[in-house]
């Protein structure tokens, strides 16, 4: 049994992965912690755990005696915090697997123009790997420091890569995403209150989210040049479920069904990537509470539409946390995320 | 043209008075002010009354100024703080309408009881009149202080009263009440996020929500005795509305069209009570965003089932206050309020 | 491996109850089918399923086919189609799970005047199991026709056993419930329509709840006498879950410890219920997509006031089929609910 | 007082019509016509009518009877309904606000590619007057038959307009709408269903949408050539509400402010549209109930992103109609639409 730590538990997705880690027959759950005003058992935070989860969330991190008890740390802490923290699990050669942004992005300089602050953990950044594992598999197996990536980044990357790799679509990206109200996290502002997100939706920060950087590096890995990307978030008056409708500019006249192609030959064999069949499209209620993203294509003149869906707290952070760990810790890859 | 301000202009109840105010053919709003970092126009705060009332928010009560320019001031203030203030105006001969529970409650034993705070206002508290319209118009027409009642009070007493006042129920009421989320006000807390709310319901309180000793000594004026009340709310996820489901305990054998008509003679001319054919229920809908109480009425064997909804921010708050204006003020009752 | 059938496979409890056969290592989907224009792959309906489930669904009930191929047969049929279609399968010595109410009511009166038709398996009816597992084991062990509990009365005879049994409250209850919409099922009305339940909540069938029989023939049973039930149910506007709001009479006076321990040693080694702490109260959240009733209790004078939650289509349906399922068959009662 | 008449009184549009003719203090209602089983008064479908709307809802549309008592007739009917109904009511020298799309096209032959349908009215098309008001004024004072624009062109094409007359931006748009579920009406459909809709998010109509060919042919009216609309409709669990996100290329650089500037110059004087600050944007709440177009604009890199909100059942159908009908008869344009 593999003895797995969570900091940051209480969060809605320190929350989602201990319900994935109760039901993983290879994982243990040997020690919580959160910012809580003091250490109690975590199904008096949870009270759905009661009789699944008997343990006490600490409300503080004595990593000395986590690392003991631990063979894995996840990190479901805030941007900044992470990077405090993680530097000592890993000296004691513990693996790490961290939700925030603190390791996703390569150029420290990038990190400190877009989170505004030092980035205080260089040396570890340079061997992180960014855990989007379609397509990071192999340098996903060896690394020690897995920076979990974004909830929007997952939902966008994934559906863009083949088109970018094609060489058939401009590098020139309108997404246009929409989120549930979870991926704001559970931290308390009257903008995230009931009464202000029901029978209400909007667009923000446009062209300024955070994620963008992250989408940015991915994608021009994969094209090997510039991209430029104009991105668009919105608040959906839902909890889970992120639906990206990205707008790609086509080179040239292609037919839908050999962007479906396209689409399904770069991901052969994916077990949690599903390409619906041409001129289809999905919706969160296809992936809602598991670790698929889903794909629709359409071609409309000169633009390629695509479509994909994810649940930002599943595939979007805690469920493609536990890939990952299924992956670095030798575990067939879907296990505990399928059924 | 009467000239009212309104202190707290930002709460949910606030936002609601302003709407209605704004449209209100003899009032002009004069002063708004709120508890926020710094003055700014209200439209910042709320961007929908752009156009409509263009008006600066203050962020501190400047008593005698705001007298100055006032007739009447309505108080959208938290419990403990209105008793502060509103003496002041009171003093200055200007009519005060109080949305808190401090002027309420005839008794301040019962007040420190339920509110855990000494009563302040004690001299002013003898004047003041519960201002339940339908019940109490003799006395509102001639009041300086308002005690506008509380949300759940509203939906509970209006249907009540009849059957109390008509002798045919035992004085034990249970009252099973569910409520939107605005009731709970604008205020920061983790249980009112939206990904707590949405999809979920509890109940709360049980048995100790302050609201119980208001309508207990209502009820028990219209009784003219003691009466026993097991209240207990619930939490609906849907921002607006309060649907009462109360079981009163027949002492004899009566027919529902017995019952409707003891209700329809209650309240013979009443223009915002609706009293529902026989066995047919209103819902929140029929009722949403108006001044209307709407009552349904069922007799199952020994038990009276009487069901009321109304609007939580309209009757149950800024619509009443302004029925309230209307009466004490000698306008039309129904002045603003009908459509 | 057992092999199970769905009939009936395209309803809310239908959908649900694949998701939970799905992941069940003992059972294997045979056959499915439901009330569709023609026959298709089963993710073609709901795409969720698409990788995990690729069986055909049938618009036609094939019986011989069907039991050829079937150890046990899942009935989520409408009332009144049921009793049609079961027997043929009893005949040919299948073991019979009945979603509907046909095998419900003992009294085939009873069954005529609340479901206004003729019984029509009455020889069937004389051996079927009311499949309440926590107080029905032995019996559900030994059957072959299961006739899996309505949601509403799972809710409700759960919490109220231990009190009724207890003799110490009054035989006449008060039982206030909510549900989500899915309870209505996957059928077109109006009333169902999203703009129609959104932002409302309404009572609905006052007194006239057709599982009102259902649950008086269960406390009945419990209490060996007469009991009376008020039941107003109401509709809340969310998908999932039953919250009931249950007011018992107290003969004498008795402590919340007093009744927390009367249900505690009721229920004492149940893996499926979860009585809280005094004067604790469960919510939906804390049993949504789960098998778990979870009971808060206060006492509030002299009524005892009991809450009850359950996800009504998991233990309110597909989930105590299974559960069922697995008693019926020798397996461990908890198998595919708990993770 | 202009007597008028609503044919089709029962749908969301119609509702919500009945809604401001209630208020409207120039307009009398003299007859209700709707699809309905029978003739019943309309507080009967719509109980929050009770006691401020006291009228018949007839169950057939009897052309000349209705003429007599009407100045105007306001036809809230299906497509291809209203071209059989309308020619009768002009012939009979009544004018006629007809919400459907049946008088919105010039080109029959576009109608017919897009409704699937023989246009019967053509010599009546010819006069009609599309009629967003904004754009139309003169010529809308002067018809006898006015062509209501849909929802999502409401709100696409008054934010678009300042843009694509100025010429900085080149004629091809990408339009990504979101949509409230009353924008489907008020018929029963499985994919309407409270739980199919609820905490579900998707796209539909992608590139097909029939509102397209109406958007086009205003939009290249404004440019005066052809322009290129990539247009994908989503639906938004909410009721009412549609935000449009429009990403416009720009063919030089402009800032945000002479963006802004641009807007507010076309719009000099509206009193129903809104332009917000430089990098603000509107939210569905500012909008809600009220006749506003509210429209934020930024400026990211090449593109123009520009975001509109309106209420799809105010200046989306009904408000837009008030609208109509004030200037058609003379009215104060803002009249029972500002309050």
């Amino acid at each position: 049994m593999l003895k797995v730590s969570v900091i940051g538990a209480t969060g809605y997705a320190g929350e989602e992965l201990l319900k994935i880690l109760i039901r993983h027959p290879q994982a243990e759950i040997t020690n919580l912690v959160a910012k809580i005003e003091r250490s109690c058992p975590i199904n008096k935070i949870f009270p759905w755990m009661t009789t699944l989860l008997e343990l006490e969330c600490k409300n503080k991190i004595e990593v000395e005696d986590i690392a003991k008890t631990s063979d894995l740390i996840f990190l479901a802490l805030p941007h900044r915090v992470s990077m405090e923290i993680a530097p000592t699990f890993l000296n004691l050669e513990k693996k790490v697997i961290d939700f925030s942004a603190d390791y996703r992005l390569k150029d420290p300089i990038e990190y400190e123009k877009w989170y505004e602050v030092k980035h205080k953990s260089k040396e570890f950044l340079k061997d992180s790997v960014y855990g989007l594992c379609e397509l990071k598999r192999e340098e996903i197996k060896k690394t020690m420091l897995l920076a979990n990536p974004g909830c929007y980044p997952t939902g966008i990357i994934l559906p863009c890569a083949p088109f970018l790799k094609s060489g058939l679509v401009e590098p020139e990206l309108i997404v246009d995403a929409k989120s549930g109200t979870s991926g704001a996290g559970r931290t308390v502002s009257i903008n995230l209150l009931f009464s202000e997100v029901n029978e209400n939706f909007k667009a923000y920060k446009v062209g300024t989210h955070q994620h963008t950087p992250e989408i940015v590096q991915e994608l021009e890995e994969i094209y090997q040049d510039k991209i430029g990307l104009t991105f668009v978030p919105h608040l959906v008056p839902m909890s889970r479920g992120i639906l990206s409708t990205i707008y790609l500019k086509l080179k040239k006249n292609i037919s839908v069904f050999e962007a479906v192609d396209i689409a399904r030959k770069f991901y052969p064999d994916e077990p949690f990537i599903r390409i619906k069949e041409a001129d289809e499209f999905p919706q969160i209620k296809d992936v809602a509470y598991s670790n698929f993203c889903d794909i629709g294509i359409k071609v409309a003149g000169k633009w390629l539409v695509v479509v994909s869906v994810i649940d930002n707290l599943v595939k979007g952070a805690a469920g493609q946390a536990v890939q990952n760990m299924n992956i670095m810790c030798g575990f067939k890859e879907t296990m505990a995320l399928l059924k």
